[in-house]
């Protein structure tokens, strides 16, 4: 195997589409949106990208094996057609980060993409009832576009700056000439957070223009309400049962 | 010395060997198995694999010195021939796990294997009186193959996925066409496990058409029986000898 | 993008210059002191320089983000041209160090630079309230001029040598025929201490011969001195704002 | 600077020199040991070995600074020639050992080198009255050699093999046709032994047939011995100088 290896799974014709890259990050927000859209949409498999920059593992499902490796698919809608990118890993080293991300890039530019979407969340440090979207961006334009959707962008925030993929689809994206923002969640950074990740979603859909349901990011929402409910109990003096814990990423 | 350096120490002419590999990890299941074969049978030493990704170091026996290396050992028997791939070390570093795995492709690919079994113990986090074998592969047709002799594949283990050489044997092994299985011993990952590295045997056996004794196998298991029956003892008051406490792995 | 993209933004013809070097390090006495001459001259960004041996991150400023890079300004003096190196990173391994030091060496070369100064801190564990300037330097002609403008130099200091981009602007800038020279205010370590970076200046100022104020950076010396009182009195059981901790490098 | 950058500082013609390896090590016994054949001999520095794989560091000595490097030093005598290689690093990361090992290995080939001596200390966890020498080898006509002036070659010992550079110059020295042998003092490991050298240099006189006086190391032995003296009353109460830690190694 090469540093990187590119499997093309499928190749249709996608009309200048947006690239929306959701990996594990804070919360798993990024993750958890991405993984949402996958599952309202008739999402198709398109690329594989294995590389020695990805921890040496193997996932098992079923007693099948699947290499280390990011996925991206294809989603055609009626407004517009959107590449999502999500997988189990960041890179393991400092410039296998910025290399992976080359290759995403990539793949990006042999999709003709323009603007890309990096989704996660921001950690605020404490358990947040009504999450902010945040932005980051690297034109005014997209800036703009942002805001009248919702996203706030804050003079210091986030104060830390972006790291991993997400980050460097914007530093190295602009770089490349390829128009590039995050959009995170406020989260409060100790918990899986599908109530942020569905507010990154909702601000998303209407930068993007597309229209879905969200039943279960809903549900699982509750789930982590209930984990809440009862991790505030256990600070009280109560066990959660191995289900509850299984929640807390 | 370049990145690896493969010695050829033999070359005999093998008729569609399997490759077995038995590296360091939980429990030294995969170790203790691929050693047992190389007493069991008559082996032939047939390479020797250095490189700059194993740790900087040589080994001391009776004061001659030997560089880091994984060693390719041939037997050849009346039903199957087989390489078996062992040594005393993972790799250093992420990538480097990538490449040694390449690396010892290259090997199999020499000798125009077609499958592989990588073997490993799976880690419980308690003792276990009667070690399942617990099964990954790359195809179902594999998977099938190894129920029929015992194998369990279940639907989300090792939840951890599959790690280091032995999963990459798989994950990488895939890519590159061959037909890849990870055999796993249960083991406690506290101790070293002779009873479960017999498990993996004797499904290993059944599956690749051998007979072999156990019995030096089943002294060690023994011994490590009498080393845990002392353990608790030690969990109640009383102190190890030395020789107990050198069968801690 | 490449191991290392150099970007160039402006290529004024400067006459001579010297480099002088301020990136982070103990008590950010160089970064403070770089950044207080890009404020009192008008400094022009001449280059950026990307590279994967940076953390994998961009930073924001008002919803707009910078991907991780070092800065090279060009500053006319009537005296003497200056190119000022900073930014907030050094690198995150160590053959990173190496390689962007020869990238930075590159640029320098580029401008026919002939005499590097690298600006830093050498910690002395207390807090010293008049800080003396230590100085190391590639040749005796270079430590001769600098004890002219009351640089010391002593025999076993700094002890532990000096690490990092610093002290690779002398070290392979002397195997690249630049002369180099290092200049360190003595700094608790604890702190980010304005006080030294003043030190600095002043023995720079001199060496280089151009004339600046000193107003920002006194002022910053006085916050300082009042987080060091509040410090104090925190070990006496009192709490500091929030405001107080911003400063503690 | 490339990866590697080795210095011809002179080029003496040598008759079938050996090398001698004492980098920092356990006890530093290795580096002391070379340190003291430079002082005693007239000894010439013929090379200096610069890496991105030493840490990105310079040394400073009365103001002036030296790039982390190794050197190589040539000793004429009456009865063999010999090279020393020494310096205060071994490499920063796993692959770098190799390397820096090819590259010493490159300079002995240039001077005709077939016999490689690597010293060290290997560490008894104990404080050792009468330290023994023991060895390793990569061919049994060294150890012959070596077993007849006083090297002991131990069946499983050091049973955790020899790590960096000197375990590599036996293990890479033997893909590379050198005859290389490892030479080590007992030492507790805790603190720098210059008794446990002297050891190693004795039989070192006899094997490669040289003559020297002992006073500078036999004084640095009895400053040893005395701080010895008053660690133990330390753990017996009182409180040693800060001369006294000096020489903890």
């Amino acid at each position: 195997m090469d540093e990187f290896d590119i499997e093309t799974v499928a190749d249709p014709a996608l009309e200048a589409p947006v690239l929306i890259e959701g990996l594990p990050g804070v919360g798993h927000v990024g993750k958890l949106a991405a993984e949402h859209l996958l599952e309202e949409f008739d999402a198709e498999l398109v690329r594989r990208v294995y590389s020695e920059h990805f921890p040496p593992q193997v996932t098992v499902e079923d007693g099948r094996t699947t290499l280390a490796c990011a996925e991206v698919y294809a989603i055609e809608t009626d407004a517009r057609d959107m590449l999502v990118l999500t997988g189990d890993h960041q890179a393991g080293d400092g410039p296998g980060h910025y290399r992976l991300t080359d290759a995403f890039l990539d793949v990006a530019d042999s999709f003709d993409v323009e603007r890309i979407y990096a989704l996660g969340g921001v950690p605020t440090g404490e358990l947040v009832d009504e999450p902010d979207v945040i932005g980051a961006a690297t034109t005014d334009a997209f800036i703009d576009d942002l805001e009248a959707v919702g996203v706030e962008f804050r003079e210091n925030e986030p104060a830390g700056g972006i790291v991993g993929i997400s980050g460097l689809l914007l530093g190295v994206g602009e770089r490349r000439d390829f128009e590039a923002a995050c959009v995170m969640g406020e989260t409060s950074g100790y918990l899986v957070d599908p109530k942020s990740a569905r507010g990154v979603l909702e601000v998303l859909q209407e930068a993007v223009g597309f229209d879905i349901g969200y039943d279960s990011l809903e549900e699982r929402a509750e789930e982590m309400e209930e984990v809440v409910k009862r991790i505030r109990q256990m600070e009280q003096g109560s066990t959660p049962s191995e289900e509850d814990l299984r929640y807390i990423g």
